[in-house]
């Protein structure tokens, strides 16, 4: 397969093909749940005031290119992944090192700090964690290397609330129906192959490490109904997304769920005197549950704590108790961006540390980008530099320690931003090596929109981790369960350079492997 | 179980109550493909350009009552009544007696017949006749009688697009899974439990009609692949319905289908010189199929046919073909409400000759409203007497011999309106026993309005029928296929007397069985 094969992919339709390739694929995808509520620029809440309506979730078209030596690699490193964030979440001494650094200039993590040591102050009385992590990637391939094969490179590492994992599963199984109904022309035919598409089995994954987590709960300590509770934002237009996993969790594993709206939190929700969780539905008072574990699809960001201490007080009411949380607040501040970056500075002993088996450890150093802080350490000074040169500044990106995507600075406009802004608060930033993905092509559908052009691929890879905190230095605890939980490929236009399909500047997507 | 018990049911929802049984409802159905494209009334057209809005599908939020020897009985006959139908079907010269008296009444009736003819007068090629039919009931107790016992009395008999059956199989799953979530109050748990509810396995069953007919078809003639053909309307809002019973096909039964616009007919396909159906998908002008069996979603109402000759061309076309047809024209007329009325006249010979067993045709007949003509026979100089009669009209419906809902004449109304009638005009109307249904109530959730009220619940039985025609007089033809199909409950407020859910009167619902 030639490279200017893949640079026709995806052919031009023509009216006829269009109209098959839509109408099966707007169909296929309400009929399966492939499905969001629609936006508000899109159908005014005053037209369905009582919310039946639904749109066909952002999606692409055609399954999008990716080399199968990349995508094989990220998901046979995600084991490595869980285990490295595992190890980090239960290194509290480690994470009080990087969150003292940001504790000044991220409120954020601040508070989730706080929250863990006023747990503490109390005793865990939970032993177990659960990670339903996601890793992101590019594909990166080195301009300046004489070498041009592609190679994987990490954007960032989600340790809470990791979306679209219900809606990744329904989209390559969208694509695979597609082309099992000859809905793509045949000149894709050496292309789409059954062998190239991969189905994500991500939904099915996730509820099954939900439900190992429920098990390893153990018996009920009040005689209750044992329920898992997903905390959630309310409204929440990603909605189906998330009931695919409760719907997995219930049928396949058995395993009832709740859906808690977090500012619902300390009204649906007691603590017992031994802390056990319980939870009232408000539609049935007089039936309540023990609650074994908290999946968190809010709580990850300041905009979902508006009330301030009221809602903080709901978040250490949850940490506090004996369910297990996915995550804690230990392993949601693992994730974030300095911890990645502390990782991936150049020479970093940390790596080493947490995956002591070398060969595993140099497959994942391999995915890092280079990330550099802008602080007063021997690479913060190589940062600056390169940071502030025009030349070198347009192979790198500034972006905000804090959570969250937006207000990223990209190569030449850094040196003029970083020039205005005063040097105390660059710490606050860091300098990452950009990514330089392939060019691709796709057409997107998005809000009865159909959309063709250049476009940027992220593979997303799942992972199950569920492990034992242990009770301090002499017992560093253990992981139980471990596995690689299928795949987000997730496809944006490439004029934008941000990514986010939930926060309207992408499409969920699946990949077609090719031989690079 | 006393009576009263089930006068409240169902209960009266707290806001909490309520707000969980909704939001469940309506998120369980998109995520389902429970949905129907929105009415042009509740989204305009213009917002949505592309088409990708659903909304649910009209459904009742809990399980209607129904008396379960009602709901057995109507199951158990389904096969007989199948037989019955394949049996007129290849009766051609009684259909034509049925026909005569129509023809100067009826146009529609009219052309139908007219296609056989010319049909008959090339000869057909194919033996072999698909049925996917609906037997629909209601729960009839005789207010006269002394025994006030529920019966199954017969509405109608669907040869032809008997729709909601893709539905029908998702909506008694979602009201099991509402159950099994505990979203109905406890209050009801003496009413709604696990071997009370019904699940509807329509959509498989009818789409294994599709692949026996596919499959009794035979090898490919012309050496191309084989497919069959879903005749539909175009646009049809109730697009998912049908979708499922193609998924179903394809997924279980490896068969490929494809939707053809009944006015694309002519374009989209081709007769090879023996007749063969062959069909070229738009899209994919250099591949095309031989198509095994044509099932009609379109073409069983005048309105399919706003082009005139050229529509009755298309019909022609696809009735003249190898093809097995589902319906066959021959089997869409045994459908016509004559026919029902001249098997349901009191003391007719016609359904002991169609059903020789005895105590098969005596449980047939007891499904029987009796039905009068208003014509100079005995039965009909009766049926004159009755409607002309202010107080013996009050337990009558007046029906239009044509097909389709609308401009039926209720009780009280029918002697003024035949008053005004000439009476050369009267045999286009039969009398029929009025169905008394007994009160029920139900909420439903339609276009984003929920209702509240009194409904009538109406049971349909689908079932599947393949047979032989045989060549004539010394061979009558065989049945190859015959099972019941599953079933659909259909829920209208019982202010309307009209039925039919996709025209804007009703909901589609599943069946919580109670015993008499």
């Amino acid at each position: 397969m030639s490279v200017s094969s893949y640079a026709s992919y995806p052919p031009e339709l023509s009216p006829d093909e269009e109209q098959y390739l839509l109408s099966n694929l707007k169909d296929w995808s309400i009929a399966h749940g492939l499905a969001v509520r629609p936006a508000p620029s899109f159908v005014q809440p005053s037209l369905d005031p009582a919310g039946v309506l639904a749109a066909t979730a952002p999606v692409t078209l055609f399954p999008s290119l990716f080399p199968r030596t990349c995508f094989e690699e990220g998901l046979a490193i995600q084991k490595a992944y869980n285990e490295l964030y595992s190890a980090i979440a239960r290194d509290e001494e480690w994470l009080q090192s990087i969150v003292e650094e940001l504790i000044d200039i991220d409120d954020f993590v601040g508070k989730l700090w706080q929250t863990h040591l006023a747990v503490k102050k109390e005793g865990y009385v939970q032993d177990l964690s659960l990670g339903l992590f996601r890793s992101d990637y590019m594909v990166h391939t080195d301009p300046a290397s004489s070498n041009p094969s592609p190679g994987l490179k990490q954007v960032e590492f989600n340790t809470i609330a990791s979306s679209f994992g219900g809606l990744s599963s329904k989209v390559s199984t969208l694509h695979k129906y597609l082309f099992a109904i000859d809905a793509y022309p045949s000149s894709t035919s050496s292309i789409i192959k059954q062998e190239a598409l991969r189905q994500s089995n991500s939904a099915s994954s996730l509820a099954r490490g939900l439900a190992a987590s429920h098990k390893a709960y153990g018996r009920s300590r009040t005689g209750r109904p044992l329920c898992v509770i997903f905390v959630v934002q309310d409204p929440e237009r990603n909605v189906f997304d998330q009931r695919h996993l409760e719907y997995a969790l219930f049928e396949e594993g058995g395993v009832r769920s709740f859906r808690l709206p977090f500012h619902q939190t300390l009204t649906a929700t007691t603590l017992e005197s031994d802390r056990t969780l319980v939870y009232t539905p408000p539609n049935s008072p007089s039936t309540s549950y023990e609650v074994t574990t908290i999946y968190f699809r809010a709580g990850y960001s300041p905009d979902d704590y508006p009330r301030g201490e009221q809602d903080w007080d709901a978040r250490l009411h949850l940490e506090k108790s004996r369910a297990i949380k996915c995550p804690s607040v230990l392993t949601q501040l693992a994730g974030c961006k300095k911890v990645q970056q502390v990782l991936a500075t150049p020479h970093s002993p940390h790596l080493k540390r947490y995956l002591p088996d070398e060969s595993v450890a140099s497959r994942v150093l391999a995915t890092f980008a280079p990330i550099y802080p802008l602080d007063e350490s021997e690479a913060g000074r190589e940062a600056k530099t390169l940071a502030t040169d025009a030349e070198s500044a347009a192979r790198y990106v500034l972006k905000p320690q804090r959570e969250g995507g937006g207000n990223n600075i990209y190569r030449k406009a850094i040196p003029p931003f970083l020039k205005d802004l005063p040097e105390t608060h660059w710490p606050a930033y860091i300098l990452m090596e950009m990514i330089e993905p392939p060019p691709l092509r796709n057409a997107i559908l998005r809000n009865g929109e159909l959309q063709r052009g250049g476009v940027i691929g992220e593979l997303g890879v799942y992972g199950v981790c569920l492990w034992r905190n242990g009770s301090g230095e002499s017992d560093r605890g253990e992981i139980l369960q471990n596995w690689e939980a299928g795949y987000l490929l997730r496809t944006k236009g490439d004029q934008s350079e941000e990514g986010g399909v939930a926060a309207g500047f992408g499409a969920v997507d699946s990949c077609c492997l090719v031989d690079s």
